[in-house]
């Protein structure tokens, strides 16, 4: 097991990674009131929940168990509602745990019902997916969908702990693991070159599943993200590189409908299409952006968008989107590979030009493999 | 006008009361993003919403006006979401400011709104009842109503400033100008002996809505509250004081169904229970407990619960009350006229003998007057 501690003051907490950490009650224990209601969904309850149930009961907390439906599409209000509606039934008050037992979306829907339980109770990030493991456990942003945008609904609200058992990764289905190189591979383009060049020789592996290699890269993942939560918690500021790929990512998965595209399989277009408009900008050289391409679709990922979105449709999308100030559209772009930057002052025809020349070609394909 | 400040560090924010304040744009503007949604209801907006849209505009700002219903039993999800989906229609990003412009539902839904809306944005209190204007606009709690219980979901979300224009008080039924004084008895039993003495000789005042007797009250009861708020603002020990006639209030209202009690009503029969309470546990005189129970007669307010609701019911409501901590009631008590102080120890079997002694008689009497 390696640990490492997110610094953020009175809010700090720590990340364990590491094989077999479902089974380590002393790992629980100290982050757990007397109950602990472990959200999870109807996929990794029958694999999972018994086994962490044990283990937080030898820890000492009565568990209220709560299983909602698998999905993003139902990270909604009727499925936070479940939650709530639940952790009351079982008389839970403001000393309660919740523990998120899943992938991104349960660690999303279990930590704003944490964030607004009571107006406010701890919670205990315990991600089974890659994309959980190597992002969205670590950072404290929580949310649900609203029908008018992703993520439109939510808090910052950080963990007790982050406990990631490498071990779930092996019943983790191909596409999902996948996806989580999404994030994996974002973390490298924005922060760290070295990365980059490492995830270029070692891609095979992470597909093959190599353990070690696994664990080094939800490791380094979970460090690069953590110095940038540390230094920029609400996301005033520098953790918006954070959203490289997500602009044009959540147009796509807004515009398609939640759960037809997979979040990193959005992502992994959207850095393209940001790659893209970087390259386009001025910013970085072609071979750059062709860099940045090539590790997407080495991931299996699509380098392309859906054909069924315009460019009118992403831009309308896009302007909603929480990142959005002053109507202004705010792009994560590359200025090398390892290093980003922030820009409002891209031309609406270049955006378009980028969407229209990364819309289509693949995609079927992608989806069809 | 007069000012004063709450002291919560880098969220610290000031609070205005006096006459006029609606129509003063230097008040607002410092608060203000480009944007400020406000949200009222029905019966506040024909009154006060054009005046206040006027008086944004002149600040600078693009109004964003949000209407929904008016009643306790609306501060709902079904409600939020209303606020979110016009907050997001209008497309207004993170830099909106929200405004609650009405009573303490208002107050508390919009903040939830602001705490949850794009994970926390930026919102200033305008409190037209004195319930919300000596009481729930001050402190930063939101939240909404869950079938299982008040105010069960919500967040710690502090406003930018509070803007109590005394001037609307003169629009207010008789019926929550009573249930306001509520709150303000409860401030002066709980920490201010003097102010107890002064409501004993001025009531008559009050209840002929003297103006400048109205506007001491209101300062008084910001400056207790905002003491208490600055020395614990997530509510981890003294802030519980503030619950003083709250546990049994908050019974009183999810047992008969929001809307037939109003608050100010249920807590004025919860001091008196609680007072009693305080007197059987040997902490009291019986003089005390009378001055107590005399004091919210005099502002018109009940001193007896409903008699439909018995003892095992509130036993049963309370111990799911967020107030409970590890199965156990905590009752905030007094030690004197001005001093309170909490206590989870107390028999189930004197609540009983209490409630079964103070439900019942006269509630009829009062609600027909």
């Amino acid at each position: 097991m390696q640990s490492l501690r997110v610094a953020l003051g009175d809010r700090a907490y720590p990340i364990h990674v590491g094989p077999g950490l479902l089974d380590a009650p002393e790992l629980f224990a100290p982050h757990l009131g007397a109950t602990a209601a472990v959200v999870t969904n109807q996929r990794v309850a029958p694999i999972y929940l018994e086994r962490l149930t044990g283990t937080l009961a030898r820890a000492g907390a009565r568990v209220v168990p709560v299983v909602v439906a698998d999905g993003e599409q139902y990270k909604d209000w009727r499925t936070l509602d479940q939650v709530l509606d639940a952790m009351l039934a079982a008389r839970c008050d403001r000393s309660v745990t919740v523990v998120a037992l899943g992938g991104g979306v349960i660690g999303d829907l279990a930590g704003f019902a944490a964030a607004v339980y009571q107006r406010g109770v701890a919670f205990l990030q315990v991600p089974t997916t890659l994309l959980a493991q190597v992002d969205s456990s670590v950072g404290g942003k929580t949310a649900i969908n609203h029908l008018r945008g992703k993520n439109m609904v939510g808090a910052f609200h950080q963990p007790r702990a982050v406990i990631a058992d490498v071990g779930t990764l092996s019943t983790l289905p191909e596409r999902e693991l996948r996806a989580g190189l999404a994030e994996v591979i974002k973390h490298g383009l924005i922060l760290d070159a070295a990365f980059v060049a490492w995830l270029e020789q070692n891609m095979g592996k992470l597909l093959e599943r190599d353990a070690p290699a696994l664990s080094r890269v939800v490791l380094r993942s979970c460090e690069l993200k953590a110095e940038v939560v540390a230094a920029d918690e609400r996301e005033q500021g520098l953790r918006a590189v954070l959203n490289f790929g997500h602009t044009f990512g959540h147009a796509i998965e807004t515009g398609m409908g939640y759960g037809s595209w997979v979040h990193g399989e959005a992502v992994g277009a959207g850095m393209v299409m940001a790659s893209e408009l970087s390259l386009r900008a001025g910013l970085i050289t072609a071979d750059d952006a062709r860099r940045a391409r090539s590790l997407v679709a080495a991931a299996g990922l699509p380098v392309a968008g859906p054909a069924e979105l315009s460019a009118d449709r992403y831009l309308e999308l896009m302007s909603v989107d929480k990142k959005a100030a002053g109507g202004r559209i705010r792009f994560i772009l590359l200025e090398a590979i390892g290093r980003a930057l922030m820009r409002d002052d891209i031309p609406a025809e270049l955006v378009r030009t980028v969407i229209d020349g990364c819309s289509g070609r693949g995609t079927a394909a992608f989806h069809a493999a």
